[in-house]
C-alpha cells in the first residue's frame, strides 16, 4: 500500500508540531506496512511573513521573484520534517519542486501542476524510503520555481498522490474532518463519514475552509480518495477516523442531504420589468464577465404575459455596487429598474441521494415557512438546493434545517 | 565592465538595508556603466535561525536536510533583492545555485565549488540584464542543494567574479575597510589602502572577520582583485573607498608592515629534554593529527649538546589539554617534561615588503623590550614575525608596534 500524509501550516506549526507529525507518520509505517508521501506546508505564519517581505519592497512585484521567496517556506518545513523522520529511525529525504521534478505553467503565483516525473520517486519509495515533498511549488519551463496559489499544497498532495498511484491522500488538518454543517452556528453538527467530490465542491464554502476546491477537482477527476483527518488525535485503529471524499459510486450509504451550507456574503441584484427578448441575458451578463465579477445565482422565470420579466442573480458583497453601476450604464437597459440588497443569506441543502428522493426540497421550504423565514430566491442543482433569505434569520433557518434532516449528532 | 557586488548580512539586515543595496547597485550601473552581478546573504539571523531550528529537531542532523534549510535564507534574499532592482528600473533576475547551476563537491554543509556553468548568466549580463545570485549554496552532483559552509557568500562572490571574467569582487560589509590592527584596541589603526592576498592570508586572525580565508585563497589563485567596502558609506567617487586585496606584483607602493595582528587564543605546550632523534617530531605531532587538532607555530632550536634539545608549540586554548595528555599518553615520551601555558598571547606584524627590508624584526624586539615585555617564542615566515608574549602585554605591545612602524593614522 501506498499513501500520501499531507500536513498543512497549523500542523507543522512549530518544531514540536512537526515532531508530532513525523510520530504519525512512523507509525502509520509500523501499523498498515505501507509506502509514505509526506506533502508540508510551510509552518504557520512564515508564509504570510515572506509575502509581507515582497509587498513591503514593492507593491508591484514580479511574480517570479515572490514564487522565489515564499516557496522557500516549504522548503524549510520538508527538510526540517526528514531530519525529524531520520531522528526517528526511518529513512527519509526532502524533495522539493525541482528535484521531483514537478512540472508547472508559466502562470507564477497561481501556477497548474502539469505533470510529475515519478521514477526516482518510485523507485526510492520501493526501498521503503519516505518521499518528504514540499507541498505549494513546482517548477517551470524556464526552470524558475512556480507556486500553486495559497492552499495549494492540498494539491500538491493529491497531484503527488495521483502520479504515484497512491491509495489514498491523507489530509492532516487542525479539524478532524467535514461537518453537516459550520460547527461554530450548529453546535450538534454532524461530522460525515462519506462524502462524495461532488458534495465537497458543492459545499465550498464550508469545504474550502477545510480542502482546497482545486485539490478536490483534481482528487475527482484522477479518482484519488482523500480522507480529512485531525493532526492532534490519534487516529490510528480509530473507525470512522475522519471524512472520506470518494466517487460517489465507492459510497455505500448515499445520504440524501450531507451538509447544509450557508453564505453571507452576497448581494442580491433584481431586474424589473426587463424584455423578455433573445439575447438580453447575454447583454446583462456580458459586462460583468468582462470586468471579472463572478455571478453566482441566476434567476429568471418565465414571463408571464411574453413582453417583459424579471431577472436576479447574485454577487459578491464587495462587488454589488459595481455590478449595478455596469448593469445601469448599458443604453439598452437604462429603462429597467435595477435594485440591490445586500441583506441576504444563501442557504444550500447539499447531497448526492436527493436525485433519487423526493420531497427533498419540499422539507426545506417547510422547515423556513415553520419558522416564518420567506424564501426570496430559489435555485436546484441535481445535488443541491439553494434559496436566499433574510439575513438576520441564517442561524435560526441553519439549526432548523439540520434537525430538519436528521444531521444532528447523536448524543 | 563587469563587476561582482556582494552584499553581506548585515548589509540585507532588513527589508531597509535591501533597499540601500539595491540603490548602491543603480549608481554604480549608471556611474560607471558597467554589467553586474550581485551576491547576496540571508538577512542577518536568518541563518541561525534556520540553524536553531535543525539542532532543535536533531541534534544529529543530515547535513542535506541541513543544507536543504538553511539555504533558503540566501534564497530569500536573491528575490527580493530583485524586486528591489526591478523597482528601480533595473532589469534584474534571481539565480539559486542549482539555476546557475553552481556544481559543488558532496561535502554538504562545507561543500566546496567545483565549476560554474556561466552560459546562461553571460548571455543575459551582456544584454545588461543584472544577475541577482544566492550566495553560500550549490547543487551537488546528486541534485542535492549543497552550502559552503558559513560566510561562503564571500566566496561565492569571488568564484562568481572569477567564472564570468569580472574585472573586481566588491564586497560590502559592516566595515569600510582592512585595518592595520584592531581598531577596537589601536584606536589610531590606519586604514590599509591595497593588501597583497598573501598579507591578508596572515592576517587571517583580523582579516578572517571580514573575508572568509577560503574567499581569499581562491582570489589569489584566480588573480582576482577583491574590493572591502562599507554597505553604509557613499563610496561612488571617493578616492580611497575601501581596501583593494590584489597580487603583490599590482601593489605599487609595498609597505614594509602592513598590519600587525593579535590573538589570545592560544596555549602555549613546552616539551623539556626531548632526545634529538630523527623522527621525534613525527611522534610528537602524529597523534595531534590523527585527533584534528590543529597545531599552529612549531619551535624546535638546534641541540646545544647534540643529545636533548626543547620543543615548542601552540595550539587553541579548548583543545590544549587534549594535546597534553595525547603527547603524555605515548610511552616512548613518558620521561619528557611536558608543561603548557594558556596565558598567552601571540603577536604578528605582517608585510610584504620586509622580504627586502633588513631591521624588520629588530625593530619589533627593540620595541617590545622598551616596554620591558619578555617575548617567550620566536617564529617568522617570508612575510610575518610571531612571538609568544604574556597575555596581559597584549594591548600596550599592539599599540606600540603600532606606533613603531609607523601604522597609526595620520590625524
Amino acid at each position: 500500500m501506498r499513501i500520501v500524509m499531507k500536513f498543512g501550516g497549523t500542523s507543522v506549526a512549530d518544531i514540536e508540531r512537526i515532531e508530532l507529525a513525523a510520530d504519525k507518520v512512523k507509525r502509520e509505517i509500523e501499523e498498515y506496512n505501507c509506502q509514505v508521501v509526506v506533502v508540508v506546508s510551510a509552518m504557520s505564519g512564515v508564509t504570510n511573513q515572506l509575502v509581507k517581505h515582497c509587498g513591503d519592497v514593492s507593491s508591484l512585484y514580479d511574480l517570479r521573484e515572490y514564487d522565489t521567496v515564499v516557496s522557500s517556506g516549504e522548503q524549510i518545513t520538508a527538510g526540517l520534517m526528514a531530519i525529524a523522520l531520520q531522528k526517528r529511525g526511518v529513512v527519509a529525504r526532502s524533495w522539493l519542486g525541482w528535484q521531483v521534478p514537478i512540472h508547472c505553467d508559466e502562470f507564477h503565483g497561481k501556477a497548474r501542476i502539469l505533470s510529475i516525473e515519478k521514477k526516482d520517486l518510485d523507485e526510492r519509495l520501493n526501498t521503503g524510503e519516505v518521499a518528504v515533498v514540499a507541498g505549494f511549488q513546482g517548477i517551470s519551463e524556464k526552470r524558475r520555481i512556480s507556486t500553486l496559489g495559497r492552499g495549494g499544497s492540498d494539491t500538491s498532495a493529491v497531484a503527488m498522490a495521483a502520479a504515484l498511484d497512491a491509495d489514498r491522500c491523507d489530509i492532516y488538518t487542525d479539524v478532524d474532518g467535514v461537518y453537516a454543517s459550520d460547527p461554530r452556528i450548529v453546535k450538534k453538527a454532524k461530522k460525515l463519514v462519506e462524502v462524495s467530490y461532488e458534495e465537497m465542491l458543492e459545499m465550498a464554502s464550508q469545504g474550502a475552509k477545510v480542502l482546497q476546491t482545486r485539490s478536490v477537482e483534481m482528487a475527482m477527476k484522477t479518482n484519488m480518495p482523500i480522507q480529512v483527518l485531525s493532526s492532534f488525535k490519534d487516529n490510528i485503529g480509530s473507525e470512522k477516523p475522519g471524512t472520506i471524499v470518494r466517487r460517489e459510486e465507492d459510497i455505500v450509504e448515499k445520504e440524501v442531504v450531507n451538509g447544509i451550507t450557508h453564505s453571507k456574503n452576497e448581494a442580491k441584484i433584481t431586474l424589473r420589468d426587463v424584455p423578455d427578448v433573445p439575447g438580453l441575458a447575454a447583454k446583462v451578463f456580458g459586462p460583468l464577465a468582462d470586468a471579472g465579477i463572478n455571478v453566482d445565482m441566476i434567476i429568471q422565470n418565465v414571463s408571464p404575459d411574453g413582453k417583459v420579466t424579471d431577472m436576479t442573480f447574485t454577487v459578491t458583497r464587495p462587488e454589488s455596487e459595481k455590478a449595478m453601476s455596469l448593469v445601469r450604464s448599458d443604453e439598452d437597459l437604462r429603462d429597467i429598474i435595477v435594485s440591490s440588497n445586500n441583506n441576504v443569506a444563501k442557504l444550500s441543502v447539499v447531497g448526492i441521494g436527493m436525485k433519487s428522493h423526493a420531497g427533498v426540497a419540499q422539507k426545506m421550504f417547510q422547515t423556513l415557512a415553520d419558522k416564518g423565514i420567506n424564501i426570496q430566491v430559489i435555485s436546484t442543482s441535481e445535488i443541491k438546493i439553494s434559496v436566499l433569505i433574510d439575513e438576520e434569520y441564517t442561524e435560526l433557518a441553519l439549526r432548523s434545517l439540520h434537525t430538519a434532516y436528521g444531521l444532528d449528532e447523536e448524543a
